[in-house]
């Protein structure tokens, strides 16, 4: 009969998870502005409550999703867990390393899985690129490059993630994360960080574009770069290796229709081979990411990503902040 | 009459040069190969001479176009500037900035005119591009991203780029200047350098990959990256300012068709107006470029790009490959 | 103070038209449906009656707009001139020629003006292609190619546009009208009318895929295809010159975005040179048309595309239906 | 060992059939520019003769490669024939259907086996294509587009092609003749031919555009257009089934990169499932045009296409030249 499931957080996120649920069934919702919640709540046959503490003694609820503002996501997950619950907590999953380890202590304290919504990787472009590596069809990896932007909208900067309290940080934390945790999915683990943190155009005391050099052990680099001056809404991200290259661009919407290349060398060199597949149908990574979550809970198996993979995105994300005068995601005035 | 003009270094390169004199001669040539000389002298009607000392002495020689291999761009330049001639020499124009400044110091000496090869600038959709940024069509720059590379050839590691005493380097210092030089030419100068320099596929002690973050003083980001394992062959420079975005793509042939585009954003921000230029007629750079060149002479102006602008391309080259561990452009081995 | 506008019809079209009155005024509306009405009535301010006849008697009406089902489009249009109202009746204006003419005769007897909304002349790409051809980018035209159509949805074969009764036709008096005005805008009056409408693929009547050619006296042609089997969205117009093409595509949304090139060939022929205007913003044909009726109520000027362009259209159609064994738009049994 | 081949006619498409005889070898060319002939002799190794008779006597020939100017190709066919050769003799195989009969009768009186150089059967997209096609990647077929053409050269209209006593005619016996075969290929036979040819720009008593309707018996349709006013080279062969469609565009160089898209639709409708295949690496059409070949002759197979499909494209040109005032290929003057 599914899982039964509650939403903390009824923003735009929040709808979509509750639209997504891949044939689970929304038991609770409750968000800041009652409101929101209740209006989810009619339109979906669940029920409204006051709180997120309050969600978490009701019964029936399997799963807690956490679609709040990132400064509140730490705090509500180790609740829901301590509840006994299973979380499913939108990326970056905390504000700060320090913060995710009182969750992941949680975690392994009282037994429930967690879950991170880096949806990304569940995008079909994504997903079928991922599947091209895995059955070798470019060879061992050398380098990633990664370009994710929008071009924000007038009052951008007086939006809660331009506040670096309740956005531990601004685009880096924002669409840089999505970046580096696509590139670990390929790459794996990185050494070296370096990285560059800027306010160019917005008036927020937050950053609004973020260069990367992440680099593997083995030297692999992924050259990352998010921006919230990205004025034609991009993504794209190009995995080489040495055998061909995979390139992925759109997400559907203003960002493209979502594709994904995939050429192959000849012995010869010269032109590659290429075959693209387009996925113009629209996205359904929130219904897929949730289907797998399902399935965690049902296997009773570590979700990926999880804690482990947004601990190495947020320890990258602390790193980059610091050493470009952000600390804590806010600029040191000069 | 126009100018008389000696060519040495008959490959590509020089043969581009030859064909390109945009009404001016060709009156001697030489080559290390005598019988490339020949028969460049016999297509053009130019005289065939042994060797580029001889070339120097002939009459009626007011430019050298020095087209050779890197390790001898340097010497020839500083011969041709002490025989009274004018130089275009291709780029890089040295393989380090000691050379370099030989040659500069010959100039300030001897008076002719230096200007170096970064013929990328004369694309016809760069040079739209720089007039369109000239004209504040996307506002205060923040920053440029620039993506340039092919994917070599059977054997191409055993060609005389891969062979450092005569490259004096890999990739950064052949594909990877021209984008240090057109990021340069819209963002000014770089403060600060940081570089990667990497040798993943081909088998040569040089440089097959290098990824760069360069900062104006201000701030500006020039964030590039240049590579002879690019697949499918590419040539992408995104400018961005505050009030929109240029992109340059392609070089014509199997970079595909030359395009710049313009997105300019309206006060309510949202997809941007855009306007998109192609050059499908092939590229007229090397003509236009020797063109400026006899412009400089005629009014005895200072070439630019010269060797101001060389020497700062090559001093970035040369910190990249200091810090990569390619001190001289070559892999120290482990 | 602007015009007082009434909306017979308060379906897609007519909530889009009570969205782009450019500054006039909604003052009643009325639909088949009640609550139709009513819910465009409280979204506006306006008035919800309960019929067009009631809804002409309203003082401060000077517009209608007539945005009902084609069998109801000359009727209202004919009561609305009776009373001495301006009308925007939409495309195709009436089911037949004969329909058309009692509005006509209606129109020169009565005075108001009427314009027929065949809005995709206001569609900036196509206002661009227009312009240019008036400015003689491309020389005198030599042919027009068209291509437009979508690929129905499930049950399309149920809905009003598979009734002949209430559509008149099928794909040809549905989109294939605006492919006849938009050749006939950029190429004058045709002559001779050769075409072929098919019934391939929709369990209906009507037709669902129309082929035309359509000849100037001078011998130009209109090549046209209009299908809703047209499995990807598509929308292109292309006109030649004998200096150059335009080419025009998408409308925005499954369309595809909406752009314009200009191809203008040099004297010595080779690839042309290139200029593409993209318009990423949206469809604000709807609006720019209205404003346009109300520039030419204002003038007291003959609104273009009127009743005229619809008789052109019409006659077209009618012409093709009979040739091809579909009289009155309806498909003759075997 | 091989095949011994000889080539009648070495210019363009001579040497590009000496160059693709995927392993078998030239033993004789001729042509009426004995030094092209020459040259062509010198590059491969065979022998050049003075006349495309006196090579017919040769030893060792087993196959006439005929690739003259279309008012030899039927009598060169017809002799090599009688002298027992099999004959791919290029398209259109002859100007007119009398004179192709002549050479099919000597084909069933002599035995040997004729193959028509339809070579666009054999680019890689189109080969693609046709396989997915018969797959039934696509349901039932409806109709077909076609657009192909180029924009001519300085002095085109001086040319052998505008000729109509050695070409037959102009746009439509040139690349119109493959539309038509390629449509053919497809939907099968037509029996309906509705087209109109025009001379609209070149100066000369040829068409420069064409535009067709073929009709099935079922009532599918090949909506078709060649022109060589097409200012910006362009191939597009659109084929729709019940379920999805087939977009082949490019042919490489000046035509763009060759590649088809595979469009199917679900059962819900809506954006189509995509997939596409790029074919960069250029045209190997000639080569597996001529392989084919070479295993018609080993299983004694009747080459597909041959003459029986070239008598059906001849067919439809001709009609076409005689409704549109063009008897025998040359406009007759008002």
């Amino acid at each position: 009969m599914g899982l039964g499931v509650g939403i903390v957080g009824c923003g735009l996120i929040g709808r979509k998870r509750a639209a997504a649920l891949a044939g689970h069934r929304l038991v609770a919702c409750t968000d800041l502005l009652p409101e929101r919640a209740g209006a989810l709540a009619a339109a979906t046959g669940a029920t409204a409550v006051g709180g997120w503490r309050e969600l978490l003694t009701l019964p029936g609820l399997d799963v807690v999703i956490v679609a709040t503002t990132n400064d509140s996501l730490a705090d509500i997950s180790l609740g829901a867990l301590e509840a006994g619950r299973h979380v499913l907590v939108e990326k970056p999953a905390a504000r700060t390393v320090g913060e995710l380890d009182t969750v992941a202590a949680a975690a392994r304290r009282h037994g429930p899985l967690v879950r991170v919504g880096f949806n990304h990787r569940f995008h079909p472009a994504l997903r079928k690129a991922h599947e091209l590596f895995r059955q070798d069809a470019i060879g061992e990896l050398m380098f990633v490059r990664g370009r994710y932007g929008h071009g924000g909208r007038p009052g951008y900067d007086r939006e809660w993630r331009a506040d670096p309290r309740r956005s531990g940080g601004g685009e880096l934390i924002d669409q840089g994360v999505h970046l580096i945790d696509l590139a670990g999915w390929f790459l794996g683990d990185f050494e070296s960080v370096v990285g560059s943190a800027h306010t160019y155009y917005w008036q927020m005391p937050v950053d609004d574009n973020v260069f990367l050099m992440l680099r593997t052990r083995p030297g692999q680099m992924a050259f990352l770069h998010a921006s919230c001056t990205e004025w034609k809404n991009l993504f794209s991200l190009e995995v080489y290796g040495r055998r061909g290259k995979l390139h992925v661009e759109g997400l559907g919407g203003s960002y493209g229709t979502e594709r994904v290349a995939c050429y192959r060398m000849l012995p010869e060199l010269g032109p590659p081979d290429t075959t693209i597949w387009e996925f113009p149908r629209g996205d359904d990574s929130w219904r897929a990411e949730f289907a797998e979550f399902a399935e965690d809970i049902r296997l009773n198996r570590q979700p990926e990503p999880g804690l482990t993979e947004a601990r190495k995105a947020l320890s990258i994300v602390e790193q980059v902040y610091q050493a470009s005068g952000y600390p804590g995601g806010a600029k040191v005035q000069a």
